[in-house]
C-alpha cells in the first residue's frame, strides 16, 4: 500500500491508542507515520511515552521518532484514568520493563511545530488523547495554524463517560480543547457517539485470535484486559476501540457517517466542565467547524481491523 | 375512573400542555386535578393563561381553579418560543377569542402554596413549563417543600433542543430547576430522551381524527399545526407530544422505562447554561434525586391516548 | 419634622440595621416607615424578626407593620453571619425574650407589593440585608417596578468582607442583587468603601453614651458588643455602622459624595461570586445604574446620629 | 555596585517596561540581567521586541539575548491596549526604525526554560506584561517550577483598570496568571493598588529632565507621552509608572510595605474575569501565596530613580 497520508499520532497509550498505532503501521495501511507524540492522559506521560516505545518495538517501528509532551494539562490540575487502563496505562500483555527504542531529545511540542513548519501543509494531526501537545504547539508558534491539513481527533461527543457532561480527553485539558476547536483548522471528531459503536464484542476478539501472529496475540492481550475494566467501571460488554476511530477514518472514510457542525468547548460550567456541546439541530447558528462522525458500520470497521492484523503475517 | 390522584398542572400551553390538560381531564383518567397554573414560557404568560382558559372551555372544567403565575424568570432575561407554537402560543384551532372562564385573583405562587399547605402531603406537582412558580414557592414558603408528594415534570434530557445543552423549560429559568432539582422532593423526569419518543406520526394524527368528537377534532388541529412547525424547525416528522408524558406517567407508569439517577443543573456555562447533567453511568458518585424516563412504549402511549380521546365522545 | 419621604425598611436586625431604625424613627426624621419588612442575612430570618420586632417595642413604635419575608436566597443555600452579630443576631443589650409587638400576617414579599401598588410610585425601598425579598416581589410582580421611587440599599463596594471579592449582604444572594441591579429602578448604593468611614469609635460611643436615654443606653450597648466583634474577626477599632448610612442619606443627602457609575453583580465567578463590579473608571462603556457613594463626612453623620438620639429624650 | 541578583525580565514594552529596564541596567542597580523577553500585551508581540532591541540599544545593552515570546494568550482571543502605549506600543520618544541588535533565535519560552534549568535556583523572574511565557514555560517543562528562585510581577490588584475587576496584564492571560499563582514558586506581587503611588508627576518629570544626559531625555520623552493618556483614557495627573516597582523593589525592598496573603485568579466571571481576589481581610481560610505590595515610599522610589538615571551621565 503506498503511504501518502502523512499524520502525527499524538498519543498517550492506552489500549486503544495501541490499536490505533498498530492500524496506522500495517501493511494495508496508506499513512505515513511522520512522528509519535505522547501526553500525559490515562496514565502519567512517563508512562505512555514507555508504552508508545514498546508498542513500536512490537511493530518493529525503528525509524518513526517518538517525542515525549506535556505532563500536564495547560491550566488545571492534572487528573489521570488508571482505573480504565491500569497502573501501566497498558495493562494485560507482559511486556518488558525497558523498550528497546528511545525518545528523540525534541519536545513533543517542538516535534509538532517543526514537522508542520518544514512541510508542504500536508501533515494530518492524529490525537486520540488530552489536546494539550496540540494546543501549546499552537500557542508557542501560531503559524503553524493554517499549515495543519486536518485534525483528526478523538474526543468529546453529546454525552460524557468522565462526567455526565465531559469526556475524558477533553476533560482533562478543556482549555487546550478550546484552543484546537476555535483554531479555524478543519477538524474531524470522533466522540462516545460513534466510538462507542466501535466495540470489541467477544466474537470480535475470538475471530482476531484466529489470525495467530505475535501482533494479533498482542492486540487479543490488548482487548481482553479493556474488556474486563469496561465491564467493571461502565458495565459494558466488549470494550470500545475509541482511538482506532480516528485511523480507520482516514484509511477508509467510508466506514463512517459524518456531519458538518458547530462544537464548542464548555470550559466555565459547574457541573458541564468539558463537554463538547455539539449543535446536531443547527440551533446556534454558529458557523460549523467539525466534521462530527455519528455512527460507523461495524462489519467494515472489524473487517478493516481484521485485514490489519492479518497483514503482520508476512 | 375514580379520582385519587391529586395534582396540580402548571403549564405554559401550548400545544403538548394542552394535549397534557386534555389527557388528565379525560374520562378514563384517575387524576383529580386541584389547580391549573401558568407560567410565561413558550409566549407571554398572558396568553399561556388565556390558552389555559380557553381548553378549560372546551373541556367543560368550569370548577378547578386557573391562577396566572410569573412573568419572567426568577433571575435571567425572559425568552419565548413562538417559533414553536405560534403567535397566540396555541396557533391552529380556531378559538374563541375571549375565554368563557375566568382565573381566580390568587397568584399561581401563592394558590401552589396554599394547595399544599392545605393537603395531607399527597398533591404532586406536574409542571409542563418552566419551573419558576415551582421554585418560587419553594423560596417564599420552603415549608410547603416536604409536603410536596412528588414532581412529574417535563423538562431537560441527556441533550438539548434550545441549545445543543440545554432543553427549553430547563433553558428558560435554570436558576428555578437548580432550586427544584435540589430540593430534595421526589423528581420523576420526561425528559427530550424519552419525549421524542413520544412522536405523533401522521398515521398516528388519522387514527385519532377517526375518533370524531370535538375534543379529537381540536386534538388533530394540535396536531397538525405542530407537527408542521417540528418539521420547519427541527426537521422532524410529526411532533412529540413532550408534555403529555407526564400525565400518561401519572395515569399508567408501565409505558415507561424509569431509572434514579442524579441529575444536576448547569447554571454557571458558556455553552452549557440550562444542561440537565444526566448521570447515566453514575460516575459522579452523587445521590440520585431523580427518577429518569429513558424509553417508553409507543404503542402503549398512544393506545392511552386514543382511550382518552374516546371518552370525551360519551 | 414633616415625615414627607414613604420608606419600606427591609432589613435583618443586626446592629447596624437596628441603628438605621433608630435613626429613621427618631424625632429629627423626614421618613415615614411604612413597614418593616424581615429577611434572612446575619441570622435566620425568625431571629432577624424577633429583634426588629423588640427594637418598635423599644422606640414605641405600635403602628409601623412588621412583616416576615425570606427564609432563604432565591438559588444558592442559606449562609449566616453569626460570627459578626451574635447568636441571637443583636448580642450585646438584654432583651425581653418575647416582643411585645407581633408580626402581620402578610408574607414580606406581598406587603413590599401592595404598598408599592397602592402608592403613588412615591416609596422608597431601604434594604439593609441581602436582597431576596426586594428581587422576590419584581418577579412575582413585575408591575411594581416601574412605581418604586428609588432603592437606597446598603451592600457591596468596590472590595468584600465576607470574600475577598464580595460583601456579605450581596454574597448571601447574589442572584437577587442581579434581578434588583438590572432593574431599571434609581438606585444609590452604599458600599464597604463608605460605611468604613461610619466606625463608631470610642470617642464616639462614649459620647453618645453621654445623651443618657433609653435609646442612647440601648446604642451604646449595641455599639460595644458590635466594636468587640469587629476588632476579634476584622481586627478593626471600632465598629462601621453600615447599615445607617442609607438612612442618613435619606435624611441629609449633603453628608455623602456620590458619583453614578455602573454596577454589575457577578453571579458565576470562582472566587468573585456575589461581588459588585463598580465601574469608577468608567472603562466598561455600560449604561450608569447606580448612584454610588464613595465618600462621607464622618462628623456630619455622627452629628446626625447624636441629634437623632437626643430627640428620644423627649 | 556588584551584580548579584540573577534576573530574567520578561516584558511587553510599553513605557514602563522600558523604565524598568532603564533601572535594572543602570549603575546603581545589584541585578545581572540574565535574558529579556517579549510578550504579547500592551502591543503585537513583533512591536513590543523592536521595543526591547531599541532600550537595548540606547542603554548599550550588546550582550544581553533578547528572545521573542508567545504572540497569543493562552486560552483567550488576543487583547491589545493601543490607546495607553501608541500604536508603536512606545510611543513619545523618536527612535530609528530598525534597531542594531538582533534577538537570538530561541523562544523566549524555551530559553526561560534552558536559563532556569542551568541556574542553581538562584533566578528570579519579572514579568511586566501578561504572564504567558511563564506559564507555557511551567507547563511544558514543569521540572522548572522548583528552580525558580521568586517571581516579582507587576499585574492584579483589589481593584481593576481594564475593567472593573481586572488589571490589564491579568485580564489579557487570566489563565496563565492562574498557573503561575497556584505554581507554588514564591510570588512578590506589584498590582495597582501600589502602582498608583508611583506617579511621575509634572515635577517629578521636570526634576528628572534637568538631569540632562541621553537617557534621562529619553525617559522624559517617555514619561511626557504616557502622562498625555493617562491624562485622556483615565483622568489622572501624571503616569503610575507600574512595572518599574517591580525592578525598584528587587533593588530596594524598604521603599515597599509588603503583606503575605493569598491571592486567587478568577477565570470563570462574567464580569470579574482576570480579577486578582486578594485576602487582605484573611477571610478565605487559604494559604497566603503572594508577597502583596500595598504601599510604597514615593520620594524613596523616584530618589533611587533619580540616580539611577544620573548614573547614565558616566
Ligand atoms: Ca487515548
Ligand atoms: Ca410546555
Ligand atoms: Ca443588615
Ligand atoms: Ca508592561
Amino acid at each position: 500500500m503506498e503511504k501518502n497520508k502523512k499524520v502525527i499520532l499524538d498519543c498517550d497509550p492506552g489500549h486503544d491508542d495501541a490499536m490505533a498505532i498498530i492500524l496506522a503501521a500495517s501493511g494495508i495501511s496508506n499513512l505515513k507515520i511522520e512522528a509519535i507524540t505522547t501526553v500525559a492522559g490515562n496514565v502519567e506521560v512517563e508512562k505512555n511515552t514507555l508504552n508508545a516505545l514498546k508498542v513500536c518495538d512490537i511493530l518493529g517501528l525503528e525509524d518513526i521518532p517518538v517525542a515525549e509532551g506535556a505532563e500536564r494539562p495547560m491550566v488545571k490540575e492534572r487528573e489521570i484514568a488508571e482505573a480504565i487502563h491500569g497502573d501501566s496505562g497498558l495493562d494485560g500483555p507482559i511486556l518488558p520493563e525497558v523498550p528497546e527504542k528511545q525518545i528523540v531529545e525534541t519536545h513533543a511540542v517542538d516535534l509538532i511545530i517543526e514537522k508542520i513548519m518544514e512541510s508542504d501543509g500536508d501533515i494530518t494531526l492524529v490525537p486520540t488523547g488530552p489536546l494539550t501537545n496540540i494546543a501549546m504547539a499552537m500557542v508557542k508558534n501560531p503559524a503553524i495554524v493554517p499549515k495543519i491539513k486536518e485534525i483528526v481527533l478523538m474526543g468529546g461527543g453529546t454525552f460524557g463517560n468522565w462526567t455526565p457532561a465531559a469526556e475524558f480527553n477533553i476533560y482533562v485539558d478543556a482549555e487546550a480543547a478550546k484552543v484546537v476547536f476555535e483554531s479555524g483548522v478543519p477538524i474531524a471528531m470522533f466522540g462516545l457517539d460513534v466510538t462507542h459503536q466501535a466495540v470489541a464484542t467477544d466474537s470480535v476478539t475470538k475471530e482476531l485470535d484466529g489470525i495467530g501472529n505475535p501482533v494479533s496475540g498482542f492486540v487479543v492481550e490488548l482487548l481482553e484486559f479493556f474488556a474486563k475494566t469496561y465491564k467493571e467501571v461502565f458495565g459494558f460488554d466488549g470494550a470500545p476501540i475509541h482511538d482506532a476511530c480516528t485511523v480507520a477514518y482516514l484509511m477508509d472514510e467510508s466506514i463512517f457517517d459524518m456531519r458538518h457542525v458547530r462544537v464548542d468547548i464548555e470550559t466555565k460550567g459547574e457541573f458541564a466542565y468539558g463537554m463538547t456541546a455539539v449543535d446536531t439541530l443547527a440551533v446556534t447558528g454558529r458557523e460549523p467547524n467539525v466534521n462530527f462522525a455519528y455512527s460507523l458500520d461495524a462489519d467494515k470497521f472489524w473487517e478493516l481491523f481484521r485485514k490489519a492484523l492479518t497483514s503482520y503475517s508476512d
